[in-house]
């Protein structure tokens, strides 16, 4: 995947000309964060860094988009010139892919020239924003359906054609266990899955012998759509005949209802199989299902094997953005020390934790996950201690972990681009999808809850909140004295 | 652009083999259209036409993707040398992109064999979808703006690389100046806006040098981002001294607020700027604006010039998809006459409308839009005659159209394809932007308001209403014939 260095909103490349012909280049630290749980769902996952890292190294400016910016009048030759040889030379420490997520953690750190650092802020947002997105909403699908099978169908709904191909690959993350993009199947090496339309019924004088025809062609993928005309009529009867006819061979059918009443319509079609002696026989189900619709319908002991999730699943339904930011948060001074800087807001949820930093997760014996700290990273954040971590907003607010309680401290930020190389090979999207999965069984079921979830708590070291503290008092006296 | 054929849900591939195997591949009719109106908005924007006939025109199936279907193992040899050879040789008649159209209008008339129009399905509802829903979002929020101006900014929140793209297209349909992500603005052609963020001030030692230096880079681009540490303090008071500076040179300063209330600031912002004499300086806004907001606060008489929107813009906000669907409407039966098929549903709203179609729009003599018609595509639908509208769904609800009363009627679907080739050139966007608004015009503004709009009426013929009722009397007598 090749980025063009113009995927970036405008006014980065207008900041970088002015950094470049102001000499104002310091290398510079970024956090990239997002603020609140998307769906109120008790956890994210962190999704898309693989496509990002990609994106990000292969940056450049081709002859073409050099002349579409000469065109705007806006840039200087030198400035041109500077960007035709651009290549990404900074560090990028990030989280593994597929790690379980919280609010105002900072999920990748960039550390690079400021001019970089800038250029690739919009594409990196907008590569972890919609894959975070996608792959907790599918987490709270696939866990709505007690772990069951998920195929993923969205893409005749998605938003265009690369909603649709990160869409495969973030709901495969989050636990899909198919997809209907045939092409996001073959170039991310997911299972691909579908079988016929209303369509292909219609196209047949009877549906008897639409059904027959496919179980000919594809005896060992038959899965028969049975809605297009009676479900409980035509359509099962129908189903068990060349149930049965491809039962000779050993072999099974599935049927899809994608349509009316899936409670009750699975129901009286799981018995009418049972009774015909088609035990084997799966059922599917679709029709514009969520996790709400999944949940009601597991809780209510459906017999559905696989659920076919489409539109929801592939943006977000109701939430379609994730609200994920990127930070200026130290930047090197004249004494080439990282000094730390911060955004002030009026809204105190919006000011930013400055400094270079880490994240630490700490873990009881059994692996269980206790609670995360976000530290400087020059702190020593190591086992042996015990240790006293505060509430990121609110004052006086702060809890401890002695040294009996926790039995590892995990820091979560590691290096993945280093001067603009790779320090790893890009992990295979299956070894993503077994993260996930390993590390939400270590998370207390609360957390997992689809409604009104347990908080996972996040906190700052004492250093972090001191900082953050001194370089406030100091904003505020400087706003003092411009006061008129 | 070039479309890879994978690019579809898997089951249209294994449909077209069943039907290259079976033989069953007679020219159809599928027409495209959509059930409700995105965001309860009183019409829709027919979007991504162009994209959509450029895609269609050039899918075909590389060796690459030859051999990963052939990897699945349920393709024979000769299904996969008929793909090699793919290419799409059917008509498309569609309307006009940039038409307003209603629910249950066909919007685009596939004719093709009927291997070729299951191909294409996945893609068409893809692009068609999301544009629509996009070009319909921004018009809301250039509604609600007045016809103000509009700057597209959301790719960091866009689904994926192609959902920033494809939305920056659609809104700049929908009514956008500009857009922020320069890769569009490049391809498309559509101006391209952005000037500084946060970290620019940041990144100076004081923000009066930030906006100093920023002054002195674009003097003819300068819009100052007040909002970093003290809108109404130092962020109004040094926009001003540099407004003034730049003011003896002739040229003006613009201010940009991006949190806190917007008529609030924006109130006192411009009183700031006025008694400065900086009368010329523009003020924009930004911060997570959709159309309530931008209505509520145009309403209350806000002094502001510009509005950046990012999120809602590129992903519809909380409707996030558009229902459009893609139903086989006749095939080609053995006499070599095409004959009408429909879909029946126990949900009434979900039964199709059988046969050939065309969609005609009654004007009166001031070019206002009457109500639109869904007839037979060979009934002959002239002016000099009364004619009677039947309601699509109700029973004995029609309506009369005296020959007095209108003085025009315009066939909307127009031939787009022959026989796969292009029978005019690839529109520029820009007249499909201007197509948009000088259509707009011709609706009575009741249809614009956006809550609660008038309901604009799309009926059918008494022939197509009779061809309807027909088929599902026939369908009604198998079903009972198959009953036990």
């Amino acid at each position: 995947m090749s980025v063009s260095g113009l995927l970036t909103d405008f006014y980065e490349l207008t900041m970088m000309q002015g950094y470049f012909t102001t000499g104002n280049d310091p290398v510079v630290s970024f956090d990239m964060f997002y603020r609140t749980q998307p769906f109120t769902n008790g956890y994210t996952i962190f999704a898309g860094l693989e496509d990002a890292l990609e994106g990000i190294q292969s940056m450049s400016f081709s002859a073409d988009d050099l002349a579409f910016l000469r065109s705007t009048g806006r840039f200087t030759e030198g400035f041109l010139s500077y960007l035709q040889d651009y290549s990404f030379s900074g560090s990028v420490y990030a989280m593994d892919e597929g790690t379980i997520v919280f609010p105002g953690e900072p999920l990748i750190r960039i550390e690079a020239p400021l001019i970089e650092a800038q250029l690739i802020e919009s594409f990196l947002l907008n590569t972890i924003n919609f894959q975070s997105l996608i792959a907790t909403k599918t987490s709270r699908v696939y866990h709505a359906s007690g772990e069951g099978t998920i195929l993923e169908f969205g893409l005749r709904r998605a938003q265009g054609r690369d909603g649709a191909h990160s869409a495969s690959r973030a709901a495969f993350i989050g636990g899909a266990s198919s997809t209907s993009n045939t092409l996001a199947a073959k170039e991310l090496s997911i299972p691909v899955s579908g079988t016929m339309a209303h369509s292909w019924v219609m196209a047949f004088p009877s549906e008897l012998e639409s059904f027959r025809k496919f179980a000919e062609i594809y005896p060992d993928h038959c899965i028969l759509l049975i809605d297009t005309y009676n479900t409980l009529g035509s359509g099962i009867t129908n189903a068990i005949t060349v149930g049965l006819e491809l039962k000779e061979s050993g072999r099974s059918i599935g049927v899809r209802i994608d349509s009316g009443d899936l409670s009750y319509l699975s129901r009286e079609v799981r018995q009418r199989l049972d009774a015909a002696g088609l035990e084997d026989a799966i059922i599917a189900v679709s029709n514009d299902l969520n996790e709400e619709i999944i949940m009601a319908l597991v809780a209510d002991g459906v017999p559905i094997d696989s659920w076919g999730v489409g539109t929801h699943l592939v943006t977000g339904g109701a939430q379609s953005s994730m609200n994920g930011v990127y930070k200026l948060a130290a930047a090197m001074g004249s004494t080439g020390v990282m000094e730390p800087t911060m955004k002030v807001s009026n809204n105190y949820e919006k000011t930013t934790n400055p400094g270079v930093k880490q994240v630490y997760r700490f873990f009881d014996k059994d692996h269980n996950a206790l609670g995360d700290l976000i530290a400087l990273s020059d702190e020593q954040i190591i086992t042996g201690k015990d240790y006293t971590l505060y509430h990121p907003m609110i004052d006086n607010d702060f809890y401890s972990i002695k040294v009996s309680s926790y039995q590892e401290i995990r820091p979560l930020l590691s290096c993945k681009l280093l001067n603009g190389r790779r320090t790893e090979v890009r992990q295979p999207l299956v070894a993503i999808q077994s993260r996930v999965k390993d590390q939400l069984q270590y998370f207390h079921r609360s957390y997992r809850r689809l409604v009104n979830p347990h908080i996972y708590k996040v906190s700052l070291s004492r250093d972090l909140k001191d900082l953050k503290q001194a370089l406030l008092a100091e904003y505020r006296e400087q706003q003092e004295s411009l006061l008129p």
